[in-house]
């Protein structure tokens, strides 16, 4: 059996500690984003304490999973548009520059919830990303992230620690 | 020595479970927001694991307080506008519509945080708070709110454990 990566299981050690999606955060989500098709996709079960009112999400963890699947997506897609595998030098990563979140109806804790992407523009170094998140197959938020790419020498001191 | 209540403290017990706002979710943000003038300002400190890349707070955290803060504040502006003090009742409480981020420059790890509210309009019961986040008195994100009061049976459903 292959095991199939997650996108964030390519970003290079030195940036993979974010809370939402960095896989060397222990108390972090941790979320794991794949592509379908031109779609991305993120499966996420909320904690029993990331409530809003009993029942219900907090909606701060859904701003989190749009945002950090959005950058996640925006990186693949630069990746994608290159033509390279996320494996290969240099890495590109992005930092979110607006996320809007619509919260259409409550979304019910204690499922499995989908988080689904698509690359709306690309601007330069700029990525906008539209997403949906889906409770029972009904879609409960719509959210859209404006991504942008890390800039170089932003980047090259990440990756040597010297933030 | 007088206590001063923060708008949190008010919540009925039962709408108090918010990760990022219950005063009863212990392992939530548990944030206090209080007016100063015609602001609302709230303080916060993030841990070291809510961390975006080294040396900087994770944008889905930031997210979270600018809605908690709104909605608090969208309520206590809905019982200022009523005249009546928040122990009063019946009880007025928001859920997000929308929320949006403009996230203007890395936010510093390490430091406390001050979220700063205004409401800028008030249609009904919906309420849109203006928000702004400081660290070291610089203005690193911009945010606004699109609160709405939860409708009376909803409300009082979730009052009786209903939901």
């Amino acid at each position: 059996m292959t095991r199939t990566f997650a996108f964030q299981d390519y970003y290079p050690d030195s940036l993979a500690h974010c809370y939402g999606c960095g896989r060397l955060n222990a108390h972090g989500h941790q979320i794991k984003s794949y592509w379908d098709g031109e779609e991305s996709v993120c499966h996420f079960i909320p904690e029993p304490y990331h409530i809003a009112v009993p029942g219900y999400v907090y909606g701060g963890l859904l701003a989190s999973l749009i945002d950090c699947h959005g950058t996640g997506t925006a990186s693949a897609a630069a990746y994608r548009a290159e033509g390279r595998g996320m494996d290969t030098e240099p890495p590109l990563r992005f930092l979110t520059a607006s996320l809007h979140m619509d919260y259409l109806k409550p979304t019910p804790l204690g499922i499995e919830l989908e988080i689904r992407a698509r690359v709306k523009e690309v601007k330069g170094r700029r990525v906008i990303v539209e997403e949906w998140l889906l409770a029972n197959g009904s879609v409960t938020v719509r959210g859209e992230v404006v991504a942008v790419q890390v800039p170089e020498q932003m980047l090259s001191d990440l990756l040597e620690g010297k933030s």
